[in-house]
């Protein structure tokens, strides 16, 4: 019988921004529950976030070890199904990995770990396991993004020539890293974040979504990043020029010192025919102009589009959907991924529409190149 | 100790559009359980409506009344702790007479009943047994119509003179409910909806948003409503002027024929320091248009925005919310309200903002005055 | 042989809002000189005005009575062609008058008269002498105006229902007219400005535009004046319902205490298959909302564009024309149909698409129905 | 005694997109009067289009020769004061150095000239005749680009870290060129565009903005030039990382292949108190994001608008000027400078802001490192 999917997981305790963002869109269709956690290597704010949501004290656990071992132990149907991992940067890498090998599905934030080789081990553990690995690229859910993606593959705009993709943010426009920020502490620490700052954290999701509605693929690039606060230590902005796989030109940035701009993550692609305009803050219009034709304007909910766009769609026309509910598009999926696994059935196609471990793995090699690029005299850096 | 509170639901089953809203807002923070419902008048309906929520069998039951009896009888943290009504306006009375009458708190889809005779009813149940009672005039959920009320009570716009709220929709400008559209057909059916069509429908969150945010009472009204599809029954258009008790002026409109309008809530309000703009189409953003200075736009998520904004906002700035969350914020409110009351504590001050039983009389008035003025040869008709 | 026309001006001294407007509109074509002017009852202030114009200083004069007897014995070819009257409006009948007495063509602004017994007078002595009567509800001479009233006209939007045009301004939401404002002053005097207002002023400009476009009249309307600033003489906001003679209804409303509100003019015409928005302030885009496909965007200086736009369109697409032109485009179009008449010959039909006198008789009747409505308990007050 | 300005014009025949803009923008203040013309290399043309503006037969030249050579003789005050270059590129050189010469005063369209030479040599000439020369970056007349630099140079956004300046168009997506385009027929020609298409064109402008309103100077980029459309000779599309004398970086595009685009030039800056945001298609706005503080948005013609800008605003708030306006803003400040010379004094600071020789020649030097970027290997190519 169908039953709800059981989530666990990992972060999320107080001063996480994205743990209850994962908790809003797991739990919005109503497909999937919280059953266990381990918000906080700190026990007793695990357990306090544990109340928070209303989980049984034993499952408020102190560690993702002791959830994984203890876990493993449940009835099938009361054990957690799937890990959602809302850590910073440097503990995605082993409680995805101590997951997988015993036998949890995982849904992961961005950028999927610390390093490129700790990567490339979870794309190996999740090809041998065969289990479910989402990664929440969640712009990627919102339902104009599908729209353009069909749009585009399906060669509605003729071959493509540029792409404009970018993602400007102020919020670290002060050395906000030395104020009490949890945010800002963890994101511009090497330890932690990574080797890159704004490029790990948003210029992944920018290079995401302009490979995920084009179908194409950076193939060089040319970075020019910046740490602009001084006592930061790592980029705060980056300006690249990228080059795609079918000849494309483009232009991709990200900002966290664009003072005043809040998460203007926005794409523009141009082809022989036409040109798409989409703006992450207001999700549910797609602009196309049209090389000879009055300008067109797509808004969710209508009858006139595409069935993926409506598959990922909730209200009816002007009654606005946001970023949790591309989260829960990306939940939604997963959910019913395990579902047919459980059911020994295969999903539907529109399922299998969610970011995976290789989309993480390539947003981790993108870091490299950037890094590599910034460091070079040479105009172009291969990426592939 | 703290518990989830229990939602059961009258309405919902398959063709409805409200209430898997209403379902989406309830779950979204995780305070509120669906356990039961009375999805549909047929049986069969009901029970697979049940299973797509997941809930036991024998709690999706074949009527209101058969739910609230057996529900009644299931012990405290059980049973249901409210109801939601999620059924047609000719269903409202009933079920949440019978709720109140057995003990339940209830919300409640708008307008509030059938007719205003039943709405005063209620109005008396609830004064008499105490009980938590809201309605669903969502749209005052969002952050930024609290942002907007609390700058024109603060006299942030000095005195208001005058006020244009619209609600232009465009989805019945052709005879849909000769179509299989279960939405057209019953909203347009006097049987099913009431005396009034569109201005009942729509008319009354107009009115709804203009009074939260103002804090006026409209005194008096000049209505003018149209038929315009032939073959209708009920209004599907409706100009109206309005006086407030302040001696502000100003216009209401609703429509149902605007082609091509989605859900196009709006509302101007016009002080003698400036003036506000709000789009229900993009929630998230509040014009101030000051008279001798700049323009100024607020924006949800931010530091500087007013506590009860803040209140209402999960995400940071940038992330935009709609009108789940807007549901859910009325559903939030209520859900602590109850938990309060179960801990026999006071709920805080914010949680007491949502529209009641009151909101819902007043909409039934004006809805009398709405159609008593549309039949009359003099200008002004009075509405109190 | 092909000549310039020659422009007089009545108004348009120091402190004249309106009458650089006009006079750059007149000469932006290169058809136009100015070449006379009674720009000021002072005779010095004349004088400097027109020795900003560069004109001969016989020719700048002290009194519209002697400029038209005097510009009357000057050669044809030297002699001003027509009046341009940019006073305000209680001195705009007699030198309409006298001009056309006398000969000349006129291009007034509006509304067209202090009362409605002088624009009959007007509308006759135009009559009697075959002479050119232009009136400036330059608002019309915007290309998207004329692409909406050709969408409209062709039916592109099925019959029409609806119409909500609206014309809020702020500028007078103090007692402006206190303090040494010249064009608060007179248009809020009523020995100046008439017996209406913010209604003459700006809202015969909203009749007109939805006129205009629309092809349809007013049959009947249902006024709410008010004024709002007290010490005020005349109305500064009119809310009205409005209902043409096709069976559409609508709303008009037009204000001058809307703080904050700069100059927007606006419009939204729904029919049977969709609908249409124009805002004055982004003159150069037609939003059309369809019923079931997406939303059109039509811009200026596009190949697509009829021809009547693109006759009234100077620059390519994306480069901004503004209210000078639409100026303009009327003034090129008296030009042309004065040039005609040297020559003998008819002019096109696109330069007749111009607001003759007849426009401002209809405008100065609606104030009288307006003022008739406000006054009257019924709810409805003819106007034909 | 004052008197109006003199113009000639070369080039501006049929088929001349620009020419007839360059004469409106003349004309509209009335300060500048077309006094004659070499309109066409082609007698009968150039006489056809002396007519349209009703030149005298004898003053429509057949080339710029003579015009120079006879104006010369004519009385001051009856011979032009001053030559307008509305040519192709690579007749900009040899009429302004002739002009020049021969005591004339010179507006010329952009770039400046054929190649960097050239532009060199007229620099020189500029500095030895002392004579005015203004090149039409004519996006730099618009009041809310003058309001911005204001800002900016005030230290209102604090020190500037990130400048991103566009300029997409779409109308090259096809090769026009192959068509009866006039305009694509030069504009993609080597032999009379000069060595760089599209960002000879456009590009320079988007150079001039970002210099103009920050006040930095780029001195160091990175390009990536295309020529998308198969077929053409000239780079239609370029992506170009920046680095600026203060330390800021910045990225700065321009395409005539995005398609869809119109003439889309928009720049954001951001310093570490703010961000502005400016779009060429809606000039008459200004965004100012702050990083604090709601977003903040002036308008044209507003009593707190800096006096630089309320110098080049005609109009009150509301009443939109355009592209003519921008152009008419230089032309009034070169006639005030002649003004003032033919008076022999000083002319007021505000007339002194306009584009000179100096940033014509700036960019030319800036297409040659556009093109050395272009060829290199190296990141970075230095630009002073």
């Amino acid at each position: 019988m169908k039953r709800k999917i059981n989530m666990g997981m990992v972060g999320g305790g107080p001063g996480s921004f994205i743990g209850i963002v994962h908790f809003n869109g797991a739990v919005l269709d109503g497909q999937i529950d919280l059953v266990c956690g381990a918000f906080s290597s700190d026990p007793k704010k695990s357990r306090i976030t544990g109340e928070q949501y209303y989980l049984s004290p034993e499952r408020a656990y102190s560690s993702y070890q002791e959830m994984i071992e203890k876990e493993k132990k449940l009835p099938e149907g009361v054990q957690m199904d799937f890990l959602c991992i809302a850590t910073p940067n440097h503990v995605h890498y082993e409680p995805a990995k101590l997951a997988l090998e015993n036998g949890f599905h995982v849904v992961s934030d961005k950028p999927l770990t610390y390093n490129t080789e700790e990567a490339e081990n979870l794309v190996k553990l999740v090809e041998k396991t065969g289990l479910i690995f989402a990664v929440t690229h969640a712009y990627t859910g919102y339902p104009m993004v599908k729209e353009a993606r069909k749009l585009v593959w399906e060669g509605g705009l003729g071959k493509i020539r540029k792409i404009v993709v970018e993602y400007p943010q102020g919020w670290l426009t002060t050395l906000l890293e030395k104020t009490d920020s949890v945010q800002a502490s963890w994101r511009t620490d090497p330890a932690r974040s990574g080797k890159a700052g704004c490029m790990g954290d948003i210029g992944t999701h920018a290079l995401n979504l302009a490979e995920y509605i084009s179908g194409l693929k950076v193939t060089e690039l040319c970075a020019d990043l910046s740490i602009f606060v001084p006592g930061r230590k790592l980029d705060d902005d980056g300006n690249v020029l990228v080059r795609y796989d079918n000849g494309a030109k483009g232009i991709l940035f990200a900002s966290q010192i664009a003072a005043g701009e809040e998460n203007d993550l926005n794409i523009r692609i141009y082809g022989e025919k036409g040109g798409i305009r989409w703006y992450q803050m207001e999700p549910n219009t797609l602009y196309i102009n049209w090389l000879d034709k009055p300008i067109e304007i797509r808004r969710a909910g209508n009858d006139y589009m595409s069935s993926i766009a409506k598959y990922n769609t909730r209200l009816p026309f002007g009654h606005p959907e946001g970023l949790i509910e591309a989260f829960a598009n990306i939940y939604r999926n997963v959910a019913t991924c395990i579902q047919h696994r459980l059911e020994g059935t295969k999903p539907p196609p529109e399922a299998l529409d969610f970011p995976t471990v290789y989309d993480g793995l390539r947003g981790m090699k993108f870091i490299d190149a950037l890094i590599e690029s910034n460091k070079s005299n040479h105009k172009w850096t291969r990426f592939v």
